[in-house]
């Protein structure tokens, strides 16, 4: 099964990529690696999870933020290449969360994305990953994503 | 246009790059992908911008402290290429701000190296990037860039 | 020398290779290039360093947690490829610090998993690095490494 029919059958619409606000760009691909830019629970335009995990948010929510922003990573690499079905591999994932002091459950957080990686893309989902703990992130989200993949 | 002669019609003299203080080194180069260090603010060997953005620097000051970052990150380029001329494409920039709690405006400081990667590269300037907060960064930099660049 | 014979030589013994507690796997290889999950300084499955530089641990104890921490990550380098005899290149480590506020020391910190990779790799082991300060890392870590080999 492709991954998009993959994705259908998971009842998922992506959102539109987001956009830039600055000179960089969403994607850049070098040899069969694409790097993408750091992007983080949007919908519409807007941030729908702020604040900090261990604070604002309970482990819960940051799971579906996490979730939400692999959503946009996602339409990122769909605008990139057209279709995910030219992803040959997830490599690595590195999953940023806005931490209260005293918040070490980032793993469980992250888990929001890496749980969908494989659901859709299933061993070719499977990735190397960081999750990391951040004072504070961009525009005040909960979540910041950034993938490597393989494609062709 | 080269490159170099860019950086020489924009006026700009890349200062002296930064000696690593380890057992580490500038720069690798895998295949065509090469993978800097991470640096700083820094002019004659000092650090020019230190403190957290939100409290002890203003954005703008940020903005001239990632442009300065930079500037450093190229002088290691220069140095272990012999030219910026061999750069194919700016592949990623991940910039780290040093960040009082509650400041959110990353995305404003990173682009002081973003608008000026695009200045001087043209179209093989427009990276991914992300943009992230740090609670505190090495030798109390104000901020800490990484680069991935293609190179012939 | 192999580096599997220098590693005898150093009279190091590998840890069991950490297993990671979700979705994800210790190491995805696309070309020539190995990107490893973070890791942590475990030993028997157990962090033995936790907390904070600059409040809880001296810098001399962190020196040993990235010691210890690297210790893991070739470890899993090793279940992935067989041997260490098989890494071309150490081509970027990123060291995560847990850092108090006002702690900026955290290259001393990472010399411990650099001075490291040198002893047992040689010029092989000379690396691209960033070291960089945490608010709070997973399971309260007082260090995360990432690591980005080269091998054949």
């Amino acid at each position: 099964m492709s991954f998009e029919a993959k994705l259908a059958e998971l009842g998922i619409t992506l959102p539109l990529a987001p956009k830039p606000v600055a000179t960089y760009i969403p994607a850049v691909r070098a040899g069969d690696l694409l790097f993408l830019s750091g992007t983080g629970p949007f919908k519409d335009g807007a941030i729908v999870y702020a604040g900090k995990l261990g604070k604002d948010l309970t482990v819960e929510q940051g799971y579906e933020a996490a979730r939400l922003t692999l959503l946009n990573a996602l339409a990122m690499v769909r605008q990139e290449l057209g279709t995910l079905d030219r992803v040959t591999r997830v490599v690595r994932l590195t999953g940023h969360v806005a931490s209260a002091d005293g918040f070490t459950q980032q793993p469980a957080v992250i888990n929001g994305a890496s749980d969908l990686l494989v659901q859709i893309f299933g061993e070719a989902g499977r990735h190397a990953r960081l999750a990391l703990g951040a004072a504070v992130l961009p525009l005040n989200m909960a979540i910041e994503l950034e993938l490597i993949l393989q494609v062709h």
